[in-house]
């Protein structure tokens, strides 16, 4: 092979053995970019005092599923949760999500679903119940509308 | 259609119909099975107690993440987490598991993943700590070895 063969051939062959893993890298990094956004809208929701949109976060079913002191499931029993456990916008506070963490799950070229994990803190007034602050860890599962929470476990 | 024939083509056809459906009701009904035998093999091993066995129900990676108290990472920490925890039969006392809910994630023919909600009871004497109890979400994947625990999310 000649010395300008070898220039071309080497990368070539390269980027013919690394495609998949970029492809599949380019794949999650888009994917994490879609899951951030739906937790970024939850929050711009949350601190709007809009339960109704920050439950657009969900996966509108009724297998839907959230971990709480007890174990809930529906869509609707989520929200009437939200709604009854905070019941103005002081008790909603200020929403704040940290050390954000997504992991693929299922088919490297084709995740369905992914884990998050991250901690909540809700900076609130003494009349709205104090600081609150938690750890959770979302299952999204990838829905024609889009990546959707179907189980969401958070405790503190 | 004469009438044998009918009577041989409806449920032919039926069992054309249900045949996928079917197929991957029992392939569920198998991981299911495979997934309760892990939880009752760790149950069995913390009621020796042998921590390093029931671990065997973990994926062996440092991936592998434990949320208590903390978000923790890694077959190792989380078995040093146990021995710290857990430093006598008396700590350790009786474990039950109950409640367990299965929920495949995947590809419906070929589930990869599965998340397994359920509640924990130790029953400890005063010396050991106490009774305890609480509620667990796992997230199962697939491994050569069989399915293991990537994810362990334990509240009280």
């Amino acid at each position: 092979m000649n010395k300008v063969v070898r220039r071309i051939w080497i990368p070539a062959a390269l980027a013919l053995l690394l495609a998949p893993t970029l492809r599949a890298q380019s794949l999650d990094a888009a994917i994490r970019a879609q899951i951030v956004q739906v937790l970024t809208d939850q929050q711009t929701a949350w601190n709007q005092g809009d339960i109704v949109t920050f439950m657009h976060g969900y996966d509108d079913s009724p297998q839907t599923t959230f971990i709480g002191k007890s174990i809930e499931h529906g869509y609707q029993m989520i929200l009437a949760r939200y709604q009854r456990n905070y019941v103005s916008r002081e008790a909603m506070g200020q929403l704040d999500f940290s050390g954000i963490d997504v992991r693929m799950l299922g088919p490297e070229n084709n995740p369905t679903h992914a884990v998050v994990t991250g901690h909540f803190h809700l900076a609130r007034s003494q009349a709205g119940g104090g600081d609150a602050s938690g750890i959770f860890s979302l299952i999204f599962e990838k829905k024609p509308s889009g990546w959707k929470i179907i189980l969401d476990h958070t405790s503190s």
